[in-house]
């Protein structure tokens, strides 16, 4: 095995990967037999596993600087990917590799609630996973609990972002008004999106509605790294309870005797309103 | 800049990071003001921009392989960890990197819909993650767009993965029956977990379930790299369109006359049954 690898022969290895790419969308599977891939796998999969064992490291983060960035990345791929890419390009930024390998783009999908379906808020979704490269699964999904609890009683967009778009203190200025702030009371894209645009009368797709998205990344990602701070500072304390209707409910529904059965840390009612009067 | 990069300086260049994280971690921030990072950042990241433009290649996958991987890697790390690992180590055995450079425990959240919270089924968050890694942004959106309305029609598991258990034939096998199929009607993990384990009278913590959704992380991912597969070949077409509920109450609800206003491709009535009674 090559010691060493100079940056022709990364390239040639590259180079050499697309062509077998070609080959691979031909119907062949050269690749997996061997031949180019043997030369190049042991010198960069090697390196890379010694190299970037999960999680990948943290160094604290400035909440103000990432609610800027999510607010920014926001216009430039949606808010998963803004979530996402505030958090990788600042410890990309301090820490370089890794961070500077995975591609933001990857969280596309989650705008709109993924591919626009309304499920999941993408911002959450974003900094959620970005929380996952650097805590470990126990920890990442207390945090990310957490996160997810505190979206639901925030107001976005926070006061904070309402006066950086009126002092034009974010990278993008687009809309200098602060804007109308809604309790979401869930972590979906559609209840948090619908609630704002009926109480604001701003439609869906109206700029003003996507500035209050690019707030609320920001909001989010700074909050996020807020949590991530406390984290490893050994501060760090989950503290949300899903509302007492979960409990409630779920005292009958993960039982066996005849009911409907579920699992869920949302508020049960919001949905569920034709059974209010079974108990409320 | 140096041009080339031996292993053992790619190695001192990870130990010099590893040292750097631990001044950051006691609240400096020497790297960012340059040092060692200057050094090792020209060879590393530059390499990586060269190397790894996004989307990232693809090759033809098998479904069937992708099945039981999903399957296999569901026991590992959850539903979402398990959809996107499938992927993402089927490539990466296929093309080496950047595959291999990804940590797929950053999709472990998405389990039980994110953090357990019930939201967006992580079977489809991480297969939307791995498909975003090879797609463009607007293809990419149409595929895992289409995936999630096929997610709200198909059953699951699907007569492959019950017959591969009844087989033996998975990676892992825990339950050798078939199990219940249950068409989830939502991409939500809420409503797809609740209504399996009402229809099987299975609670959502027995082990059954856990096997139900193993089943269907592979034939989430099973099915995504059809839809893959498809799309390299020029094949894919998008033919998922809302249910009717959804555009007769978007030509009200996505209006500004004094309605809600909303935006969604879930069917409407699945939360607003109270509302029923005005149009239906």
């Amino acid at each position: 095995m090559s010691e060493r690898l100079s940056r022709k022969e990364f390239l040639d290895a590259t180079a050499r990967t697309a062509i077998g790419v070609s080959i691979g969308a031909l119907g062949g599977s050269l690749l997996a037999s061997g031949g180019d891939q043997a030369r190049q796998e042991p010198i960069l999969a090697k390196a890379a596993a010694q190299g970037f064992p999960w999680p990948w490291p943290y160094v604290a983060l400035d909440p103000e600087d990432l609610r800027k960035r999510g607010h920014k990345f926001y216009y430039d791929g949606g808010c998963c990917y803004g979530a996402f890419q505030a958090v990788v390009s600042a410890l990309g930024e301090k820490l370089g590799e890794p961070f500077t390998l995975v591609p933001p783009q990857m969280m596309y999908f989650g705008g709109g609630g993924g591919a626009g379906w309304g499920t999941l808020c993408g911002a959450l979704n974003g900094a959620a996973a970005a929380i996952s490269l650097v805590v470990d699964r126990s920890n990442a999904s207390s945090i990310i609990s957490e996160l997810f609890g505190w979206y639901t009683t925030a107001l976005f967009p926070s006061d904070k972002s309402n006066e950086y778009a009126v002092q034009k203190a974010f990278f993008v200025n687009r809309n200098d008004k602060p804007l109308m702030q809604t309790a979401s009371s869930t972590p979906l894209c559609h209840g948090s999106v619908s609630k704002w645009c009926t109480e604001s009368r701003y439609k869906a797709s109206a700029p003003e509605r996507a500035e209050r998205c690019a707030r609320l990344t920001g909001d989010t990602v700074a909050r996020a790294v807020e949590m991530l701070n406390a984290y490893q500072s050994g501060a760090f304390k989950a503290a949300f309870t899903p509302v007492k209707a979960v409990s409630e409910c779920m005292s009958c529904h993960d039982a066996t005797y005849g009911h409907v059965l579920s699992s869920t840390k949302m508020d049960c009612r919001q949905c569920h309103n034709d059974t209010w009067d079974h108990l409320w």
